[in-house]
C-alpha cells in the first residue's frame, strides 16, 4: 500500500480536525478542511458560508427529500442547487487527490475516492462526555446544550452521506482505522496515523 | 486511561487471533482465545467441542429463536442449554477480568466487560479476498467456497452477540480502536496496540 491520500471523517467534537491538521504537519503534507470550501468557493459560483453549511449537511432532513422531488426533473438536465455543490466538491476532491499528498477532512472523501488504492481512510469518534466539553470549550456555549449540538450536526452529516452515497455514515469496513479520540488520546490518534503510513 | 484488558472482536479470517497473540507476548499478558474454551470446560459440565461451537455463534437463526421460547419458562427457573453456557462464560470472563493483564478473543467480552474503565476494545476486518485467501491457507479447502465460509461464520456470530447483548455487532462507537488488517498489516496492527497501551 503506497498511500498518497488519507481521508478523516468525523464525529463533531471528536477532534478529527486537529488529528487531520497535525497528521498533515508531521507528513508535511497538505490539508484540506476549511482550505477545501476556499477552493470550492473559488472554484465555483459558491459563497463560502453556504459551501460550509450545506456541502456536507442536510440543513434539514425534508431539505434533502425536497431535493429529491426537484430530481425528478434530472433527466431533462436540471439539478437541486445542493447537487450542483456535491458534484462541485466531487470533482475539486478528485482533482485534489490527483495532486500532492494529503490529507482531506470530511465531505464523504472516502466513498468519492474509493476506487483508488492509494487511499488510507480514517474515523474518529469518542463518547458524548468528551465531546460535549470540548465543543463548548472550542466553539462557545450557545442556547442549545452541547449533547443536543452533538446529535443535530451528526445527524445532519449522517443523512447528508446516505443521500448522496447511498450508504450509512460510520460503518466499520469503510475505514481502515478507527478511534475513539477520547479513550486513545488526540496526540496518540495522530502519532499513530503517521506512524502507518511512514511503516508503508 | 490504566489499562488491564484488551479485548479483541473479529470477523472470520481477518487475523484477529494472531494479532491478538502477538499483542499478549509484547505486553507478557495473559492470552484468552482456545485457553477460555479450556477453562470454561474445567469449570463446567460443557465439553470443549460443544463451547467452541455454541459459546460464540447461533448454530443457525432458528437455534437462538428456539432459545428465546424455551426462555418463556424462564421466571420458573428453567435456562436452554445455550443460556447456561452464555451465564458461564459471562462469570469466567468476569472472573479473570478480576485478575492478571490479559487480552480475551471474542465471546461478547467487550459487552461483558462494558462497565469496567481499564478495557481497551479492538475490532479487526478485511477485505474479502484478503480473508478467503487466509483461511484456506490457515484451514485448508472445504466444500463450501471461501466467501460463503465467511459469511457463514460472521452472521452466526452477528446472530448470537445480537441475540445475548441487545446490540448489533460490530458497531463502530463499541471500539476504541479498529483496523483494516488487511491493508494496515497484522504486525502493524499488533504494534500499534501495543504502542496504545505503553503510551497510558
Amino acid at each position: 500500500m503506497n498511500v498518497k491520500i488519507i481521508t478523516i471523517s468525523r464525529e463533531f467534537g471528536s477532534g478529527g480536525h486537529s488529528i487531520g491538521k497535525s497528521v498533515a504537519k508531521k507528513l508535511g503534507w497538505k490539508y484540506y478542511d476549511q482550505e477545501l470550501v476556499n477552493k470550492i468557493s473559488e472554484e465555483s459560483s459558491f459563497a463560502k458560508e453556504f459551501i460550509e453549511t450545506r456541502g456536507e449537511y442536510a440543513t434539514t432532513k425534508s431539505d434533502l427529500l425536497y431535493s429529491l422531488f426537484e430530481n425528478f426533473g434530472a433527466t431533462t438536465g436540471s439539478q437541486s442547487i445542493n447537487d450542483k455543490l456535491y458534484i462541485t466538491q466531487v470533482n475539486i476532491i478528485k482533482e485534489i487527490a490527483q495532486g500532492e499528498p494529503c490529507v482531506i477532512v470530511g465531505r464523504c472523501a472516502n466513498f468519492i475516492l474509493r476506487n483508488r488504492d492509494d487511499v488510507l481512510n480514517v474515523f474518529i469518534h469518542a463518547d458524548t462526555d468528551f465531546k460535549s466539553k470540548r465543543i463548548v470549550e472550542l466553539y462557545g456555549e450557545t442556547k442549545d446544550d452541547p449533547e443536543k449540538r452533538l446529535k443535530d450536526k451528526d445527524g445532519k452529516r449522517a443523512v447528508y452521506y446516505k443521500y448522496y452515497t447511498g450508504e450509512k455514515w460510520g460503518i466499520i469496513t469503510n475505514y481502515d482505522l478507527s478511534f475513539n479520540s477520547g479513550k486513545i488520546g488526540i496526540e496518540k490518534c495522530s502519532d499513530i496515523i503517521v506512524s502507518t503510513i511512514k511503516s508503508k
